[in-house]
């Protein structure tokens, strides 16, 4: 099994984490492979020189594999437009998360394109989610350990959609035992229904040591997306947010199934 | 949660499994809320007075949700032109088995559409998985343990693409422990690398003691479909075959997702 190469705000410069240019990329077998063992790696892979347009971004995608369709459709645009009952279509800023907690198996690739920004701000904020939790299983392995074993619900409403899924927050591998995913999103939590009423605060207190984990501005890379910049994230593992903005900024973008992705990294050799 | 009806050959017919006609389901409440309900049921739905088209298909799918882009395509059409490594793209006859159990997470339904068939034979073939899954938990509990515990390996090659997934043939609800999802396929089976030797013996018993309990005639419901009748199939549930076919036949279709399917039938009141 491919082991992640875990990276914090100091190490995350020096990582080698994979910025290739378009051309190449399109191109080459080295330039995808370099983009997608960069993601194997560090979850995250970056191609430069695309053209601002959801076009462009497409096939910048498709060289992974074919766009995820979900309830937000297949190649998104967005701006703040409140189209969704989503924070993402907002100018607020977003704490480290992962998306789709709600949906039965999540998003394996998350793909952002700034295609334009006339503002300030709007940084990207990304985390490793698996330094985060490795972090927790040294200092409150009881903590982990209940985070990997007891199933806690999220949940996403709209008109006429209402998306549930029941997981443990931490996910292992079921041989290796070792971190397969991260499901961590405080905005799509749900209710605890399902624990016994006398566990939840232990289950609160945990969640709450995972925060500070994924919190702490010792593990927080920001960096600012211009057009022309795609960005790759694992959202198994890599947490996502951002900085509030001012102005008008329109972001594409979509999602890779996880099925496709490892498709695709098993056939480069790389996992 | 919603507990299934479970059925076999006998019962099937008096289950009162939907069969609603296009314009009522097009065009009223009603009718939609049959047709899933009938899916969360029995795990089979029927829309019929569909015109064989792939266009009117996916209008009757529509209505559930959106249709789930796979390496197949978004709908798909096939005859027996095998443009996949896929036994589906034969005349072969094919047993009852469910899709995707290469995939990280397996299609939520399956849609079939017969749009022409100018030959002989071609019939489908469903089966109740949970019956067949609960009958082993009667007359084997341990197989039926091991089984819905052991991960085991599946996967599927063609060129450019390599997926693989490793889970559990069954698996239980964290929270309820009931049965979720059966994962049967002895097409898409890969080598165990990851148990011990010498327990592999008794996997192969335990897989071979649900086999009999999946093709056990009295399970096994056979129907004709022409055109103008499309069927919904639960994939997490119901497995599907068909008997070998002479001449031209023309399938449409497609997969929903789990996720997208689950959000329909709760926003129904009906899980």
């Amino acid at each position: 099994m491919h082991d992640p190469k875990l990276w914090d705000k100091d190490s995350v410069e020096s990582q080698n984490i994979a910025v290739v240019d378009m051309c190449q990329y399109m191109n080459t077998h080295r330039g995808v492979y370099d983009v997608v063992k960069s993601i194997a790696d560090f979850g995250v892979g970056i191609v430069k020189n695309v053209p601002a347009t959801v076009e462009h971004t497409q096939e910048v995608v498709q060289q992974i594999a074919h766009v995820q369709h979900t309830m937000f459709g297949g190649m998104w645009e967005f701006s703040d437009q409140l189209v969704h009952n989503d924070t993402a279509y907002t100018h607020q800023a977003l704490g480290a998360h992962n998306d789709n907690t709600y949906f039965t198996e999540a998003a394996g690739l998350q793909v952002f394109h700034c295609l334009q920004h006339d503002g300030e701000g709007g940084e990207t904020l990304l985390v490793d989610g698996f330094r985060a939790a490795y972090e927790l299983q040294q200092t409150h392995p009881a903590s982990f350990q209940r985070l990997s074993t007891i199933p806690i619900e999220a949940e996403y409403l709209e008109a006429g959609k209402h998306y549930f899924s029941m997981d443990s927050v931490l996910k292992l591998h079921p041989v290796t035992k070792k971190l397969q995913q991260i499901r961590f999103n405080l905005y799509d939590r749900a209710p605890m229904r399902t624990q016994p009423p006398d566990q939840i605060p232990q289950l609160y207190e945990d969640i709450h040591l995972l925060a500070a984990k994924v919190k702490d501005s010792q593990g927080e890379w920001w960096l600012k997306l211009h057009p022309g910049t795609v960005l790759f994230v694992d959202n198994w593992r890599v947490l996502h947010g951002r900085a509030s903005y001012t102005g008008l900024r329109k972001m594409t973008g979509c999602y890779i199934g996880r099925s496709d992705y490892i498709s695709k990294a098993t056939v480069l050799g790389i996992i």
